[in-house]
């Protein structure tokens, strides 16, 4: 269902802009009651693609987990990792979104651009989440990982990770990738959002609002996640 | 006990040329009745470092492991996979050594000299354990994994390892490395030898053989470890 194809009746398609949509109901998932429908909206990207790493790697109780990035699918990293018990640490390049990271659920907040900060965290974590998108030299963050410690990547770098063998060995430490989830978990999820009264931090904007949101987007001002209401489009 | 050193009393340290040692009861391994002494010794350093990966990450019955690199770790990691019930592919360079892979217990064998290898196998493996202590692209066999595949990697390499995000986000594959192991498990590994009638293919040398070996080491001449008889030193 892309946007600005040819649709099978020759009109164009519209994609997630689209008002009404035909899906098999085997790929429908139901929002639970209690979640509003734009609150929602971004668990079902943003939210599976964070929640399905912190469930397979055990993230719970007495793990120390860190999350790289405070954006959309950081944010909700954070929440969802405090609400299964872990211990949060958010990673960020600067400081200026530390009251947030502490609001979401982190117990502390650190400036990726402090080399101090590296050597400070050195062996700390059990899992680290990688949110970002863009080309972040991986290798300070493999060695903030303790013993079978996991590097979780969930943002596609254009450029390819690099990593220090000796660094990867000592520690058997683990570097992986996840993308989105599968429908059995988004369910889970979604569940989970309930139990914990959990939700993504959105702005809801009407259509007129996309070139304006859009600025913003690029320049990072978005808590955390823009949604549009698709009733305003008609 | 390094070599070349000065020891407490002012004489030079023997290091593993030493013909007597005295060691904490707590790190010495019992060698079990039916494993040859020499025969044991590569078990206690190239055994034990892939013995580790592939009982952490669930070499057995079901899965499909590859071993990179036919050498010293490799032929070990050839026998104990398939001790353990994996269906076993070797990776080398060139096929030279094929017929010693098929009689470890390798089911196949393949040239990754050969660019067809990678096409031919992609997505195959459960789990790649790279010996090769060179520098390599590990960037092709990380897409020889299947969905949850593991690359371990036991060799250290001097470059970093590239990885392409988009080929290791896409199969939540994952890249790791180990270092030797415990005493624990180390133990448990000789016992496991004793059940499954398994130990080092090895040349025992005198001492005096010493330099030829050295030089058929570099030539990649040794199936698949020189141990020398230190009661010929004396």
């Amino acid at each position: 269902m892309t946007y600005g194809s040819v649709d099978r009746d020759g009109t164009v398609t519209q994609g997630g802009y689209s008002t009404h949509v035909v899906v098999d109901q085997d790929f429908a998932l139901p929002v639970p009651e209690g979640i509003g429908l734009a609150e929602a909206a971004p668990l079902l990207c943003a939210g599976i693609t964070v929640y399905s790493p912190l469930r397979r790697w055990g993230a719970g109780p007495g793990t120390n987990v860190a999350v790289m990035g405070l954006g959309g699918l950081g944010h909700l990293a954070v929440k969802f990792a405090r609400a299964m018990g872990a211990n949060v640490t958010v990673l960020s390049q600067a400081l200026k979104k530390r009251d947030d990271a502490l609001r979401l659920g982190a117990a502390s907040c650190y400036a990726t651009s402090d080399p101090g900060t590296f050597s400070r965290l050195a062996g700390t974590f059990d899992l680290v989440v990688n949110t970002v998108s863009a080309t972040v030299n991986i290798d300070p963050y493999l060695s903030l990982l303790a013993l079978d410690g996991v590097l979780a990547n969930v943002g596609v770098a254009t450029d390819p990770f690099s990593l220090s063998s000796r660094t990867l060995l000592s520690q058997r430490r683990v570097v992986t990738g996840s993308l989105i989830g599968g429908l059995q978990e988004t369910r889970e999820m979604l569940t989970f959002c309930v139990e914990r009264n959990l939700v993504a931090d959105i702005e809801l904007i009407p259509a007129e609002g996309i070139n304006e949101a859009y600025e913003r987007v690029l320049a990072s001002d978005v808590r955390y996640r823009f949604v549009i209401d698709n009733a305003t489009l008609a």
